[in-house]
């Protein structure tokens, strides 16, 4: 985040929401009244799936933190020391991680009070999630980094402005190794000539690289990613973002637990992140395989299917039961030829008959449509 | 893997080798002699610490394979048809993972034959190894991928020749992503004008991330790379050739048994890859820290330090007793250390004072030469 650049869609930058939160705080203190801010409720009750919208978001219940309630004190005080913080990395444009953070906080009020204010990141988490929700911006917009993972190539050009240089980075010419995807996909980057018809997500880095290695997304006009596992709060950014330039986007996972998983954090978002799950949600993703039905298009499949796992089956169980996923009548069928059959599929399975056949599966299971919601 | 390049070092190109491999089975089986191969003996026991050349590598030991056996004639014909499988993916110039292979092995062998060769890769893995050791190749060079990880920054081009194109990567100018380094960094990649001085290697990508932003490798003209984590054979290959072009190598990771056991990795190589020490370990490599001796030179860091966990106070103990780190006094009193405070220090605490301190104390650590070997 550039020191005085606006959050999207919002007038305020995040360093004045950050000052003024201070200013309110100072306002209180001055005019002698108990110092509080309020902040969304990130109770499991207050968390609800937007049935219309399509993604897991808040409710409108909000908490208020307030210095002079003697349970709240230290969280409040904890609370503030971060923000003071964070509008200290947006004022000297540099960023760091919640570690960094951390140990930022335990140096400073290590200093003055003789008593450590955190002895645990855990306690500090929380926190900045208190913060996200209070000024409605995400941690990425108060220059604090979270784990990045994912890589990405495809017919698009990416902005990086960063410290004191400004890059353009070509995403067709990356050869092997992809663009890999920062944590911050929105400050400072920006994406232009985006020439796709979709967005090809992928699991395994693994097929990434075989995808990649045939020129997939040259020869499709895709822009292929693989989240590398459970796609990052910066990925999950970066699809929402294709999306919101009208590009579909398709998900091609394994047919078992995580890969269900992987699929459905992409689409509806999280519990944990539902307090942003506006930003990072695509209820337009759409689930191109592996499924179940396809050992019934595909013969050679029936002899590369695993032992679904006892996780694999409890996951099905568990999400027949969620009514973002049992009111799509194909995944119920999915979902219950699982427990049928008590199998599952990995995706590089479809490199049996030859290793190019991958991008034939895909290609076909666009073509015809052949996905589930 | 082009199809006729030479491995380095070679008369032969793996895809020679491979014939060669063929051929002399083939040549056993007309003049009806029992088909077998050697390959070196992987067990503990043919794993020595070469004290001389400072890395794990494997003794004289070799095993015979051979047809005949009854009890290795499955896992014989097992590694015929992995060799058979490398020779068309190098005869096709395309690549897979483990994984991969694995199920062309599962396909293939399940058409001819009523019965699956490989029910689980568990099976297929140390075949691949046996092959490995037996032609004196990497499986890099009979087309198949490893996990891939690790990122790297610096004033140096990388030609990547892949599928038709070739693509000229410039690692100065990768914004706050880096160049993701590849499963294989020897076949089709070149690395061209690399103006550095030294090699820097820091363990936890957020850290990176941020000397990154410092631009650090730009003022101090050196390649900063991250293993985000532990390191995979790609980064390790990687080291070693950057230490083969006589850049000096340091490596800033937690002092904990997490960030010492990623140290000794990358310098003495592993119990696991001992059968390519040579061409991963980098014994030229230093330890610029944490270290304990730190908590003396720096003041601040005594209230920075955390609990030493059971995993670590074990890992000291252990560490001490190999004779591969006993022999150097500087290591043997850093882990006593440990062991007498019963702390650990992570990398990230350098960013207390301020976020850029964390670059001043490497400058401070390579100019004073302070350094575990």
């Amino acid at each position: 985040m550039a020191k005085d650049d606006k959050v999207k869609g919002k007038e305020e930058s995040p360093k004045k929401l950050l000052e003024g939160f201070g200013s309110e705080i100072l306002a209180d203190i001055k005019s002698q009244k108990d110092p509080k801010f309020r902040t969304v409720s990130r109770t499991r009750s207050n968390i609800i799936y937007d049935q219309k919208k399509g993604f897991l978001t808040m409710g409108r219940a909000t908490e208020e933190r307030s210095f002079l309630n003697a349970a709240q004190t230290k969280r409040f005080m904890q609370t503030v020391a971060i923000a003071s913080k964070c509008h200290k990395f947006i004022k000297e444009n540099l960023h760091t991680s919640i570690r960094g953070l951390f140990y930022q906080l335990k140096y400073s009020l290590g200093e003055d009070i003789d008593e450590n204010i955190f002895s645990e990141q855990s306690e500090s988490n929380p926190l900045i999630e208190d913060l996200e929700a209070s000024l409605e911006v995400r941690r990425e917009d108060l220059n604090l980094n979270a784990t990045r993972r994912g890589v990405l190539a495809g017919n698009l050009k990416i902005i990086d402005t960063f410290g004191d240089e400004k890059e353009e980075i070509d995403a067709s010419k990356m050869g092997r190794s992809g663009w890999a995807i920062p944590s911050d996909v929105d400050n400072e980057i920006k994406f232009t000539e985006v020439k796709a018809k979709y967005i090809l997500i992928v699991e395994k880095d693994a097929i990434w690289q075989r995808l990649n290695e045939d020129g997939f997304w040259k020869k499709e006009n895709c822009i292929l990613i693989s989240p590398q596992g459970q796609a990052t709060r910066g990925t999950r950014r970066l699809i929402r973002k294709f999306a919101d330039m009208g590009l579909p986007v398709y998900v091609f996972n394994d047919g078992d637990a995580w890969g269900w998983y992987i699929y459905w954090t992409i689409k509806t978002g999280s519990i944990n992140l539902a307090y942003i799950g506006g930003d990072i949600a695509t209820p337009e993703a759409r689930f191109i395989g592996v499924t179940m039905s396809d050992l019934e298009k595909y013969e050679f499949l029936k002899k590369m299917t695993l032992k679904a796992n006892e996780v694999d089956l409890k996951r099905a169980q568990e999400m027949l039961e969620y009514p973002w996923i049992n009111c799509h009548k194909e995944w119920v069928d999915e979902l219950k030829k699982v427990l049928k059959l008590k199998q599952k599929l990995e995706q590089d399975t479809l490199q049996g008959p030859r290793l190019t056949f991958v991008g034939d599966y895909i290609r076909d299971k666009i073509k015809n449509k052949d996905f589930l919601p």
